[in-house]
């Protein structure tokens, strides 16, 4: 089959690669009918982190069941699936907590590379779930973002507590950022603050429901910040970057008994003690578990409440996943979508 | 009136000082019948906390109100009264939040030294509440503890989401982390365990109700909290010391998804972004809104529910403050009451 490999620092190329097989007796094998580009597919891509050798990428995906394991349940041959960037056994006593992304038999799909025509899927049983029926094309999309993009700004929006009458603020307008947004609308949020500087992606954040667009950044952003909300902060903050710049700006621009849900995959950050131990907010983030909100999200994008979707700008073959890459990192793009 | 004043590290002199008068008409004067020294007293007593020229000790108090000024509404003279070490208005924002440490207008009682004859505390209607009546003597100590080291106790095991079902473990067993112990207790946790060496500690930490002791400290420590609960760490986690070590350590015995609440005044602490990122916890603390539990903890002290006062294992008069600074720190003692 055809999939993407890193082989350094910005070379993205589309190889031939082994077709997968069922290895557990719980894997299935999908057909991908699309994936996509990360915002954190970047960090090898810039040489950020490093890697040893040539490494399939992607994470994302949604697909056709072509094949279970004799031990799969629930999962038949033929179901149209999203599942999370981390496959999960979906029972365990992590898992039942809802932090399916640190399950005890957690297996992180990047290893296997969902950028590619075919994948192998361990834990089919938890680790997917089910549309009601084969999609609409034009749910596609947004269904893949379920997978991760939405699950993780999803995440990000209940760890951060975003609700009713409350104040949220965003930092980050990626895609992760943008559909924090919509998922702090939809949870309830009055006044949604996103802080962007780009004209396309500010119009996205406004269609999704963002209220209030602020443009500086650091601690002048946060400054404006509490220009609107009388000098106390938001009640929620979402960080969807992970600098040690955008998370002091999210710790800074939250009122003291506030909520940061930090999301963004921490690069080189080192938060002071002392600052956040004065700070009095609340902190929780890490990798969305995102299996937890797949059924609700599913069911918000079948019956169209949501569509975010939107946020692919780009729509390539999977033989033009380099260009998908180029256009991201220069920022191009604010994300790809690759049809195998 | 005599009062403690520290004149650089290790140095504790009693002295005259200045009457203390109304200020602001928001100002009420309190007899102090009991004050007592902190943890965190002896950073600057150690020289880890830098101070200019002389200063005033003390912000844990009881007392009798003796006056108050124009605007003073609810309290009135002769009150018996337990108040916060954070001085607030209880009516911002925040403080109707909850994080009444974090007052818009909070004042920090430190700056005016308790261990003292007498005491002006700002915002009186805020800060303090009046018990029934006038306390038996031998509540005295224990409605004491509610003015910080309850209060900062319960607080960390709010944080950390203590409760029924929930197995909690306590990093630290100084007075703040006994009283942990306590709170996780009275918030319905089903097994408690705290991290000690010291043989007088672990007696009252099991007549606290802590349910399993470990001797064991940093990563070790951690090993063998996650042998006791099947390899996954606890619900939550009580942090009560304030060092880089354990911080990690309640980090690390934290299950995913599981809760931190620190309350050790941190001190040189940096927080390794990725290790916090993905070790997927809950993480809030800072200096405990002490005013938010007290009409709570006086009611479960003057009903003799529990009994946290048998964490002064010295009890001196005021002019033996040395004293009981110097048992503190060489560990002698768990925690010093003094008497004005």
């Amino acid at each position: 089959m055809r999939g993407v490999v890193l082989h350094g620092p910005g070379d993205v190329r589309v190889e031939d690669r082994p077709d997968p097989r069922i290895v557990q007796p719980t894997d299935a094998i999908i057909r991908v009918t699309a994936a996509c580009v990360c915002g954190s597919d970047l960090w090898p891509y810039r040489g950020v982190e490093k890697s040893d050798g040539p490494v399939p990428m992607g994470h994302e995906y949604v697909g056709v069941v072509e094949q279970i394991g004799d031990q799969v349940e629930t999962i038949k041959v033929g179901d149209f699936v999203v599942g999370s960037f981390f496959a999960s056994d979906n029972a365990c006593e992590i898992c039942r907590a809802g932090y399916q992304s640190r399950c005890v038999h957690a297996e992180l799909i990047g290893a296997i590379g969902t950028q590619a025509q075919h994948a192998r899927i361990p834990l089919a049983d938890g680790t997917l779930v089910a549309t009601p029926g084969m999609p609409d094309a034009d749910l596609v999309p947004s269904l893949l973002t379920a997978s991760d993009v939405l699950g993780t700004g999803w995440f990000g929006a209940v760890a951060a507590e975003a609700g009713p009458g409350k104040t949220v603020a965003v930092v980050g307008d990626g895609a992760v950022g943008l559909l924090a947004v919509l998922a702090a609308r939809q949870l309830g949020a009055e006044r949604v603050v996103v802080f962007s500087r780009h004209a396309d992606r500010q119009k996205l954040a406004t269609e999704y429901g963002a209220t209030d667009i602020l443009t500086e950044r650091g601690d002048q952003g946060v400054a404006r910040l509490k220009e609107l909300t009388g000098g106390l902060g938001a009640h929620s903050v979402i960080e969807a970057v992970g600098t040690q710049e955008s998370m002091m700006q999210a710790i800074r621009s939250t009122r003291p008994g506030g909520h940061v849900g930090y999301v963004g995959v921490a690069h080189g950050v080192e938060l002071p003690g002392e600052e956040l131990f004065f700070s009095g907010v609340h902190l929780h983030g890490g990798p969305a578990p995102v299996r937890r909100f797949l059924p609700q999200l599913i069911d918000l994008i079948w019956h169209r409440t949501i569509d975010p979707g939107k946020v692919f700008d780009l729509e390539l073959p999977l033989e033009g996943a380099a260009e998908g890459y180029r256009a991201m990192d220069e920022r191009r793009a604010i994300k790809t979508l690759l049809r195998p």
